[in-house]
């Protein structure tokens, strides 16, 4: 394991310890109804949305444990949304992680709520990093208005939808693009920039961080479309071929392997170049060549 | 239609027309979804809640038009709880307000996207009510921390849980008020909550509001059992007797009708105790009385 690697596993370590703090305590909602979100958001993950706003936040000068508990909200989003897809109604998974979905576990009437119930507290974690010494009020304000923005009809519900509504139907890349940007790109975009943006950063350093939070974010779904065709199964921990035996529509099955990873190659660069006059861009450098080359 | 029954139009018509403006844009999402999100939310009903917000900022001398914006998020967050109630894997209902409800008419993958995007996109439209003359940033971020709590785990979803987990099963009437005040009553009360926090209203005053926003969900829950056993079908709307039928746990089957009935009464005479001190108290004194004497 290199530096940045063992970095990584400490960002996701901390979030991993930190979760449960910003849930809301057992004793305060039903047993059954915590149970099926604590199942589904303490069970790991790459935790790579929360590191993405602790770490531009340490960009921009900011101690990465002043946005804690904003970074544990976007995680509760992203784990709300992996519960809703793998509903019955939706992608029907009943696998996620190698572990039963929660669905599967609890029942789809529970799964369904702890999904509400992950998203609606994620809104109060991000409420309570007001407070925090240095964190402006007009800044959280912000960060709720785009979070919602990037989570909701807009961003990645919006992404979703377009999703299952093309599911074994020929599309052209423009929707290709409009699923993965909005899908998986709106949340990792606005997690990039949530961080800078209760750092104080500048409009201009602000929108550089909201472009590289774009490319970091199609770079991801890019790779997971070509780890789905050439991936490890025993790195990856989940069996290879599933987008093509569900009908999904991905980079690889729309423009080819090899024109995939020419993409991947081009945005990667592209999010390098974006911050490398800056000199102390090595974490985020680092985390592109990660998130271009990652075989899991 | 008495004074009070015009005002209580009014304020909904107002809704209705103010709630596209804090949705988000047509052409920013996918229309079946933008129409599945729609449907749902400008179909009408009493708008009981935003008229609290409205009324509640109001009664401390902050104008009602300043509040709009939490007052049609509350109301999204409101109209998600339905679409998702409705759902085959929780009440399974077919038809609502006598419309096909949302999963009836859209299938139940965009039905439980719709409540997604209208749960999220709600935090959009409270967090915009920041920025309106008067409002102080640090209420805006205190309304969403207080409106998620209500709605999530520890409030409204919660209630949910319980509710669904408990059809058919012999409750106390401690699990039953805990239901109704949390499935039914969270909301209703940081409505009338909300309101007066954007406001500006004094630690005190606001205490008594939350109190007022208990006992009026309170009264409003109590009154829907009711009016499921001795309402008027043709005034209603809707078939009476559907509890007993779907062997629901309500106030009526655990107390009966008389005791019910003692208690709305038991229940409004002390929220009026409540605001009986404030000159401007009249519109809340007709709430009070339309919501305990109300025959739909």
């Amino acid at each position: 394991m290199n530096d940045f690697e063992k970095e990584m596993k400490h960002m996701s370590q901390i979030i991993d310890n930190e979760l449960i703090n910003y849930l809301p305590q057992k004793d305060t909602l039903p047993l059954k109804l915590y149970n099926a979100m604590t199942y589904s958001v303490l069970s790991g993950g790459k935790r790579l949305r929360p590191i993405l706003v602790m770490k531009s936040a340490e960009f921009f000068g900011l101690s990465y444990e002043k946005v804690i508990p904003t970074a544990c909200g976007i995680e509760m989003i992203h784990s709300y949304s992996l519960i809703h897809d793998d509903l019955p109604a939706m992608d029907n998974d009943d696998l996620r992680r190698g572990k039963p979905t929660c669905h599967k576990k609890f029942g789809e009437a529970i799964a369904l709520l702890a999904g509400d119930a992950l998203l609606t507290h994620a809104f109060c974690a991000i409420a309570s990093n007001y407070g925090i010494d240095g964190i402006l009020p007009e800044a959280v304000i912000d960060i709720v208005r785009e979070i919602s923005i990037a989570a909701g009809g807009c961003g990645m519900v919006g992404g979703q939808t377009a999703d299952i509504d093309t599911v074994g139907k020929d599309i052209d890349i423009d929707t290709l693009f409009y699923i993965s940007t909005h899908k998986t790109g709106a949340l990792i975009s606005v997690a990039t920039w949530a961080g800078a943006r209760l750092a104080g950063a500048s409009p201009r350093d602000l929108s550089l961080f909201k472009d590289l939070g774009d490319k970091i974010g199609l770079v991801f779904q890019i790779v997971d479309d070509i780890l789905d065709v050439k991936g490890d199964e025993s790195i990856l921990g989940k069996p290879i071929g599933s987008d093509l035996r569900n009908h999904k529509n991905t980079f690889v099955s729309i423009l080819g392997l090899e024109e995939s990873l020419r993409l991947v190659n081009k945005l990667s660069n592209e999010a390098k170049d974006l911050i490398s006059d800056y000199p102390n861009n090595e974490f985020f450098m680092n985390l592109i060549e990660f998130i271009a080359n990652r075989d899991h």
